[in-house]
């Protein structure tokens, strides 16, 4: 097979001001073809915080011309010959916040099924390949990754609903999943955004007991409950929330971060033996505590980053069967800049889609 | 059976001067009977870093007339006729840092044997009964605990260093244990003290493929390979350590704890998925921290408190068969107060076990 008939094309943020509205669409090279990725004509692809930050350069200077969006979703138009995953052309598939890791069996992060956490990880967008060649996301026509990082889309899920998953779905699914959220638990999310709305959603998916949304206010409340949220917790408004609900939960997994996040009272709301699970990449440090606060009840505080390819599949999988239905708001790709404008100002209910008109119907 | 042949007299401190040799022998009310109680005839009792805070007030007032010391090993001269657990007269047991719990089975602590983290928990002094006597420890002849927290010592361990194992050794084991210390692990332990010994000792008794002590200067790091530490990183004298060491441990209890602790450097040590184990019960704060430290590999940061008498049992049966080998100094109890002093100097090496000259000899 030679070269194909397609070039890539998105939107490029060139700078930090990019991020008000200045991406624009021009073509660019993309990662050196291997004979073990799959191109994707994308149809759908979510807009993450992390397009945001790192947009302006948030998080340490950004590697412009830079094309975001790392949750993808589309049709496989060209695959490797050494392609091992059963991905055929036509297939619908989806690309997540990791384009790479080494896969080295002497890895033991890609060993152990914990390729989120390899240090050779490249990511979707921004990263460099030990070629040199650079990864460009998902606010474009076409998407190029290895087989390994691509995932087929069950027929259950609109594209839609499947893209923000890869992203925002999983970093919360995972963390969930991996610290028991099931049946007999009871889980708290503190904050209601993109993010949140997932831990809802998979909390309630993954059989808790109780789900229990932690917002500042109380505006989010009706859509919380909709989401399956068993109670909700206005902390600027319930001066005794950490009281009245202390050692009622067995997780939380926190979608934010800040220096002034009140860590000791939703400490408080853990039970005996109970995790508080930090996740998404705050800029901030979380503030210092007393280690009593771990001793006494035998708790701990962790970190999570996105989730390895086999609890992606996972996911969607519990997703499919489940009917787990994100809250999206669609936007066509030509509006991206809008769109990603109205992302950074807190706008989106819950998460924004961006759709290729060339590519998919809006 | 009518009231026993012997009247309960120890240490009493009665201010928080007691610490700096200030303790008096006197006669004092143990807790109300109850007939499913155990009486100790007291041989060996340990002494722990809270008795010194407790004697001085370190935690807040104590109730003085206060005996400490829970780390208590004798002989049962009386058993209540409602104990259900093989004790006889005559047995050789012991008292650990709890004293009671409430049992009850709608108690979420107690029905999961997390009896420790009981909210009801009496300790073994300082502690209030619901009928309001006192509980009492061990600087004394006798001591009175219920069944449940009073523990067989098998054959193989000598009473002297079963006694130190019984707060001491527990406070360290019990997260070894939960947090999977075993064949395949890489256990570092902070702090060469008590504590860090007892770590040393049980992480290579669980099977750790590594252990590594982890302290400010190489002062004992003779003592600390004789313990079976297979490295040791002194972290005052070698300025590269957190870099050197980096990702080469699952698994971290520190026993100590300081706001100017290197938190950081000690989470670099950690690998994916890694936890750093807090225990003793420090008084400082544990300082701020990002989180992206506990996102990127995906660790955790816990707390752990004792242990529940489960996990003691099982403790002491691991030390009999695999010979685990406290590093102890005896002291009689007449020394008492200048042993306290000692131990407050830092003088112990490593543990230092009061023994009854009236019930065993030295």
């Amino acid at each position: 097979m030679g070269s194909p008939n397609y070039t890539f094309q998105g939107w490029l943020g060139k700078g930090p001001d990019s991020v008000e509205g200045k991406m624009v669409w021009e073509q660019y090279e993309p990662k050196t073809w291997s004979e073990s990725d799959v191109d994707i004509k994308i149809t759908h692809c979510g807009i993450c915080g992390s397009d945001i930050h790192t947009l302006r350069s948030g998080w340490g200077p950004t590697l412009y011309p830079c094309c975001v969006g790392h949750e993808i979703v589309g049709h496989a138009v060209r695959v490797g010959k050494d392609v091992k995953k059963d991905i055929k052309v036509g297939d619908r598939v989806g690309i997540g916040a990791q384009n790479s890791s080494c896969l080295r069996p002497d890895c033991e992060e890609c060993a152990a099924g914990m390729e989120n956490h390899c240090r050779r990880m490249v990511g979707t967008y921004n990263g460099k390949y030990p070629d040199g060649s650079k990864s460009y996301g998902g606010y474009a026509d076409y998407a190029r990754a290895p087989s390994h990082f691509v995932f087929k889309i069950p027929d259950a899920i609109p594209s839609a609903e499947a893209a923000p998953m890869l992203c925002g779905g999983i970093t919360v699914y995972s963390p969930l999943k991996k610290n028991g959220c099931g049946p007999g638990k009871k889980v708290g999310i503190v904050g209601i955004g993109g993010l949140g709305h997932f831990g809802l959603l998979f909390a309630k998916a993954l059989g808790a007991d109780k789900v229990v949304a932690i917002s500042r206010t109380s505006a989010k409340k009706e859509d919380a409950k909709k989401m399956g949220a068993d109670d909700f917790i206005a902390t600027d408004e319930d001066k005794k929330w950490a009281k009245t609900h202390a050692r009622s939960l067995d997780l939380i997994v926190s979608t934010v971060s800040s220096p002034k996040m009140p860590l000791m009272d939703y400490l408080s709301l853990l039970r005996t033996n109970g995790q508080f699970i930090q996740v998404g990449a705050p800029e901030d440090p979380i503030p210092a505590f007393s280690a009593f606060a771990l001793i006494g009840k035998g708790v701990k505080i962790g970190g999570s980053m996105i989730g390895a390819p086999h609890e992606i599949d996972e996911m969607l999988q519990l997703a499919a069967e489940k009917g787990v239905k994100p809250w999206i708001q669609e936007r066509p790709l030509k509006d991206a800049n809008q769109a990603v404008v109205d992302m950074d100002a807190g706008k989106a209910r819950y998460r924004i889609c961006l759709v290729n008109e060339a590519h998919a119907k809006l």
